[in-house]
């Protein structure tokens, strides 16, 4: 092994691990759940769904690891809060959007060696990140993730077994 | 740099980050919205607050950072769903208890050095962490801090002003 290959994979099976509880969870929603808010006045599920793939999406630009692959979510799911758009994708559309792009992810994740996801980030200029070094891959990784547990703790509410 | 420095120091930082987050949003709640229940019929935001003291709490054990403080809470906060207890602290004890955890973590968190991160955690045998040895002391505490922002998701749905 590689110096940083141990804490970078320590890493990504992090990412991987709430990506896959994620999974599950939407897996046991049924259609008319993802149409339900998460609480009263809340966003609804489905708009966190799009906001959640959309988030990763973006993760591709950031990482610089290819073009993504769905920009038109951003309008809908970043720019806008819930309930601005009266044309949104359907539930099954976007879990499909989803996995294909968590997929895509974690496929790319394994082209960058070790010492790459300790290089800056393409948010980051030069400078910054010499004053900074901590501002890279690895802390956009860890940061999506918390994202994903964030929302994941709001989403579960509407499963009845938990709290 | 030794050669784990920086990563380790990037998931620290991440931790420190979402604790940061999360004593923002404690330090919002009135008293009263302590004892409100996230969504209808699921846990009260003390009652997460106490899990979450107790849950840091049992890092100084897995992570062999000495004693922890408050072994108590676990009878009344991991043992047993809200709810089940008449008698439990008041949110501003719990929320100097959650102070003090996260300070001594945060402290012993500088005497490991980022090699010893990667060295098995205590909850591990020799055996099986030859076989997967990136179920270290890294990964409790990435573990940790997706665990402390999946509970921040719903802690945060008492604010006005989030989603």
């Amino acid at each position: 092994m590689t110096s940083h290959e141990l804490p970078v994979k320590v890493a990504i099976n992090s990412w991987r691990l709430v990506v896959e509880r994620a999974n599950t969870i939407f897996s046991q929603l049924q259609p008319d759940q993802f149409l339900a808010e998460i609480a009263p006045g809340k966003n609804r599920i489905i708009y966190l769904l799009g906001h959640l793939t959309a988030v990763h999406d973006r993760m591709f630009s950031i990482l610089s690891l290819g073009p993504r692959l769905h920009p038109e979510l951003d309008a809908v799911f970043i720019d806008a809060p819930d309930q601005a758009e009266a044309e949104i994708p359907s539930a099954q559309q976007l879990k499909q959007y989803w996995d294909e792009v968590n997929q895509k992810l974690q496929s790319q994740f394994q082209t960058l060696s070790p010492d790459e996801w300790l290089l800056r980030h393409s948010a980051m200029t030069d400078e910054d990140y010499a004053q900074d070094p901590t501002r890279n891959r690895l802390a956009v990784l860890m940061n999506r993730t918390n994202h994903l547990s964030y929302h994941l703790g709001q989403i579960a509410l509407a499963l009845k077994s938990e709290a």
